[in-house]
């Protein structure tokens, strides 16, 4: 059977990638392409890359006759996401790829993104979307709301080993390294090619950037009492991928068994033998996620190693993923693209 | 009906791009993968951005079981090919990926090449590997030549307007500008990230490279004469891609309608409106070809910009292209992935 | 002797690359520094990698005293340019990196940048700032327009070869690479990195590149007839850096002996051996030219290729070259900088 | 007064760096260069950015006049370089670039470095080359050797933090991010442009990273016990700088004050105001290093980050630093160019 599904927010990075993704997709078949300022024109015109497709025109939202559409992709900004979501009709299967409702508590809402939540209804049926650890609510939920690429990195090395009790939930630093297109198609000085080619800097250090109320908000909540990580992220001259080095206090080869003990069955988390440390270049364009554990010369400290390409694990490949299993799909439908290198 | 291939030469780039494609392939499945030098190891360790795949492991080409399969593509270098082609089971439909049996003129071959064909008789059999151009051949063919990546972008520019009679034959020049990855995983100096990235240099100016060979044997075929092109390939720091600008003498408007007519029902290749030109952004990791015409501003004379990826339409996209043909498969099977971008 | 300079327009790439280069040359010293929008900061805000140095704040044109200044560059955006310099006090000596002062004809100024010339009379007294090939001029000026980057690096390659009478004037054609940086600070969306980096597309082809202008005029006054080249420029993934393959009819040795004969004497101009060809690497960051020539297969045709790189001999380091001329200090003083590589 | 130098190894990256900075550097000049393997070839042959300057062709060491040289920089590899070092003239003053006379314990050298240590003798008059924390033995020394450029960078992060008492002893990480350039011009698969570009990943974690060596003596010495810090390089794509992102236990404010304290008279170390951060691109091309730190939202936490240029403060232009120190030269001479950016 074939689905209807529509994008909001096409002219982004995860708009335009959820229609890479798609265009492969047995299944789903897009009806409808938003995008507020570009309205009017081809996504050819937006980007040339998609050419090749047969694609509706890019409409405003007001356009879009939501009555023959099954799932709605929202990829809009952060912020005019809720206004959006909460004017969408009743009924309508929404995968959203905002900010605007991975935060259960509105004061952490408001805490970290500097401004009331606008939905607080609608927030309260959002089904958080880290695919692997909320399957169930995500197969019966109407609205989820995906993670933060850098959090979904983070959580990925993170949330067995804080459930297993391998580790010191009080001693954990999370050292993340980014590629640019996590920070969208924005244009900012700091992302011309100019500024950021050769060279890297961190950004949002000191405990600021705003993936930590995900961090805070899961982590606390697997460990039944609040736990507050440390995390640095970096910019690199590149355009796919994470790399989050983890440390942690804990033995080793126990940090190990628990992550491949966690994920022996999912289709996409792969972890590799203990020692060996995986690459951003082996993930990019896929959705698969590699980790791997190392120990440390000091007795009972760990690196864990986590790596996915933020555009697809990190947000538009995790809302197909997620969309397969709220319309009954198989999981990994359309999402076996093998990586590529180089 | 899925039919049963083997890889040669599995660990270079232009094979792990064969397994990339393959990896999603409805009607293929890899049966053997051989690399001489790493025999015994998992293509997880050789390339582990295809650590998720159940793939053979690599063996030596004489340990391989030819009788249960159906085609082989063969990705070994050039030169070293003749000699294992020749010994392989007469029966065996085969696509080369090296240069050894593009050339129909042994004479042509030594020239470009340094020394004497190893494998004449063989070399009576081949077909030409440019899909569009060699269709009904092709699926006939027992043996098919790939074409040199470069050669291929060329074409794609070229043969229509030699064919229509539309440009001046005595004065073409393609200006060439190709990614790294065409060199393939050698270690030499200037293949190093330290000497390549941030700059640009011209190599084999002046008529020396050997993909001139092929531009001479397919345009003088086309036109009945001898045409000679000017090339200039110019190596860039970026890993996929090659732009070709090509300079022609002839009426813009009339290369133009003569390019858009020619490739009218083509699925991979993609002439723009004129007056638009394409960028190598747009096609990277796909199987498309894009081409754009200008008129330039001195009468009379055309600017022909063609871009494809060297891995996948100039190598082994073109590849399973013509593996499908040879098979009796939908000709664009596997092959209609969108390109990655960014 | 020390002169006392002012920089109009600091926070662009040129004017830091001025502040760069003045930073350890020893007659020239820093006293005023303009950038309208960013008057009030600190030169290591705008530009941190020039935290070390001791620099006046950045302020308002009208707030420089211009009585302390002995030369003034001005590396303000075209257009903007030409009032401000009508307006500075008559006795400064100047020397400009824009392109308002570059062509001697105001019809053609118009044709080029669409738009009238706004200050007409002061045009009259600029001398074109090609230094080797004005110097005498530039010498006695008062007021010198510095090239288009692109403008000199053609110029540097063809030249001698007009004026020697050693090529065919009607089948020149120049392919261009450039490094994004010649682009400047400017927030468009094809010059992030996630659009830019690994891939290559041309623009403003066709004959329609505004240092078209400066070749028509300049190669047409040297043959003494109205010369036009094609011209056709591409976007590389690379900061700093032009290559320019020029294709010219004409003896490959003449144009070889013509090119290293002209530059025998000249410090930064570098002619290689015969069939030597450059890179942009090996000039990256300094104020040299390398040249190459190289002949065709086809008899009669040869191919040169220059390389500079555009924020120094392009424009910066050429401002600085030119203002020791006017200054009567040595050439060469403050720019005999090393490249840097890798 | 001109002193006269020569560089053994001059065909590496740290050899052609040193050349680079000597070109303007007003008193020492180069009398002789050595490259075993590309003995009898010019200098531009070998690198033709240095095209420009008039050197002496490379030549075997044992051809080389040691009684005309005042100082000889040694860029040999490791291991090759103790046997040398050995053989040259007794009053020779000597700066070496290798990691050979790093480690005053020779079974700590043995520890890191596979093999024991053939020149214990003359390990003993070694200095140790971190220019501001050895000046006075550096300007009595007859034989430096330059630091790791990542021990560099920790230590300029951390030696006053770890004199003064200001932070945890037990509980320091560095998570350290480097540019290619630092693992040499050799031929190994992982360094080529196709494999390294887009991508990051680790190298050398878990405690196996040779720097260590140096860490552990530093850092020891001045705690006055043994002091064992964590350490996880990673290799970015970028050809210069390194980054180290170090997490210390302390008040942030006291961490600042003291680095600030410390370093407020130094010329090439900068520590930025509190809470801003540096980036790579800052000082590539230089001697600079700069520092940053800023406080973790967890109380008692901090971040310290620092910069420099791997092949200048982290290696060459060390060298010539300390240079200047031995032969009663300003210290900075030939070393205030500024950054290239970008």
């Amino acid at each position: 059977m074939t689905y209807r599904v529509a994008i909001l927010g096409a002219s982004g990075y995860t708009g335009a990638e959820l229609v890479r993704l798609l265009a492969t997709h047995p299944d789903l078949r897009i009806v409808a392409l938003s995008a507020d300022r570009k309205a009017g024109q081809s996504m050819a015109e937006v980007f040339p890359f998609l050419r090749h497709l047969d694609l509706p025109r890019l409409v405003k939202i007001d356009e879009i006759d939501f009555s023959g559409v099954d799932l709605c992709f929202c990829a809009l900004p952060h912020a005019t996401t809720q206004a959006v979501i909460a004017g969408l009709p009743r009924d309508l299967k929404i995968v959203d790829l905002s900010a605007d409702f991975r935060l259960r508590d509105p004061a952490e809402y408001e805490k970290w993104y500097g401004q009331p939540h606008a939905a607080v209804e609608v927030q309260k049926e959002a089904v958080y979307g880290l695919t692997e650890f909320y399957r169930e609510e995500i197969r019966k939920g109407r609205l989820v709301a995906g993670t933060g690429c850098n959090a979904a990195t983070g959580q990925y090395a993170l949330r067995p080993l804080i459930a297993a009790g391998v580790i010191n939930l009080d001693d954990i630093v999370i050292d993340l390294k980014a590629g640019v297109s996590g920070a969208g198609r924005s244009l900012k000085e700091n992302l011309l090619h100019a500024e950021l080619s050769g060279g890297t800097h961190s950004y949002s250090a000191g405990g600021k950037h705003r993936h930590l109320g995900e961090f805070d908000q899961e982590f606390s909540k697997i460990a039944g009492r609040p736990v507050r990580v440390q995390f640095t992220p970096h910019l690199l001259p590149m355009n796919r991928g994470i790399l989050a080095t983890v440390y942690v206090k804990g033995d080793p080869n126990a940090v190990h068994a628990t992550l491949a003990t966690a994920y022996a069955d999912e289709p996409f988390l792969k972890v590799l033998p203990f020692g060996a440390l995986p690459s951003t270049r082996d993930i990019a364009g896929s959705n698969f996620c590699h980790i791997g554990v190392i120990g440390d010369r000091i007795p009972g400290r760990a690196v864990v190693v986590a790596v996915l390409d933020n555009l697809t694990k990190g947000s538009s490949g995790q809302a197909i993923q997620n969309a397969n299993l709220m319309l009954g799909i198989e999981e990994t439908t359309g999402l076996m693209l093998a990586p590529v290198f180089p």
